[in-house]
């Protein structure tokens, strides 16, 4: 069976940053925007209307995607063929190798491939920390907004989840490693992150 | 700063015997049963008497330990003697050096001793092969029997930890790292995990 590692976080707790990395240094497939490109190429809607809907919680009225939103018979049927490409998507990444994907509830969706699912998180501070210094230089940031905006975004993760799980989002009994990033650099905490990685792979079950 | 870890864990996850192991790759000293032994030696209480009342949650009223019972004034006196050695031998131990605590809510009372928390959590298949292992050959446990008795003593656990504690115990944002032992050998993650908890007090806050 391949080795598939999926990794759900926390907005701001650089959980797409472990994820790419541990890519890199596993030499492992990379999918995280990939999905959303996929999913847009099979459905004609657009990627950002796709990311709205599907991680952001956003159901715009008027938004400027791709196909036509009345041939969709509303909102809920956009989503619930959102849904069911995305699954047939990881579907198919699953199939074709090992590798790493963040995000999109692969971890509930790829159930049945023995992935190891490992939960980014972090302290409010650290979030905000990461979040500027990711922020384009002439972009001003506000504190409070900015903290509202991560929670809000978190709200939508989960609500998202709930779609297609009976699991709580972030609860620790559904993921094999959660990670605290607070106070921590990313690159730093790689090295022993694959090894545990390749440890948990290696065990007998 | 002395580099402090501490292992809050759920009954049958492996968490003492992670401590155990960490402690003896990093050359660290290892406190678990020693920290009841001294509050026995201070209060003049058995050792069986404050593992009931501090962590396992029984409240006997005839019970066999060294001091009698009724110069506490109670159980509520006896168990506030006991939470105020606790703290009192674990701040002892914070400031004497390196070291590696198991349990006794060492991750609260040391909250200012910027302490490494781990929490250690498994399945129930996991704990119950776990706990069969332990078992002495000629113990006949029965497996329901036995995950009645899991269930419970984790109960006690958390509401021990609610003593002390405004944090929910086993809730990940308390901790640094959570690992579902699921699976696992444990002697298969101790490298990684030194090598993690190495990085970890190297950060820069």
């Amino acid at each position: 069976m391949n080795r598939i590692v999926t990794i759900s976080r926390e907005f701001g707790s650089g959980g797409r940053e472990i994820g790419k990395r541990l890519a890199d240094t596993l030499n492992l497939a990379y999918y995280d925007k990939e999905i959303i490109t996929e999913i847009s190429k099979e459905t004609g809607l657009s990627e950002e209307y796709i990311d709205n809907i599907s991680e952001k919680g956003i159901y715009p009225i008027a938004f400027n995607f791709g196909r036509s939103f009345a041939s969709f018979g509303g909102i809920q049927s956009a989503q619930t063929e959102i849904l069911v490409k995305q699954q047939e998507i990881l579907t198919k990444i699953a199939e074709k190798g090992n590798c790493i994907i963040v995000g999109r509830g692969a971890d509930v969706i790829l159930k049945d491939y023995n992935t190891m699912n490992i939960f980014v998180y972090s302290d409010m501070k650290s979030k905000i920390k990461r979040c500027k210094i990711k922020a384009k230089e002439d972009e001003k940031l506000d504190e409070k907004e900015l903290e509202k905006q991560i929670i809000q975004i978190d709200k939508n993760r989960k609500k998202f989840y709930n779609l297609i799980s009976n699991f709580e989002w972030g609860n620790k009994n559904n993921y094999n490693l959660c990670i605290n990033t607070s106070g921590l650099e990313i690159k730093d905490i790689i090295l022993p992150l694959t090894q545990y990685i390749e440890t948990w792979f290696r065990r007998k079950e």
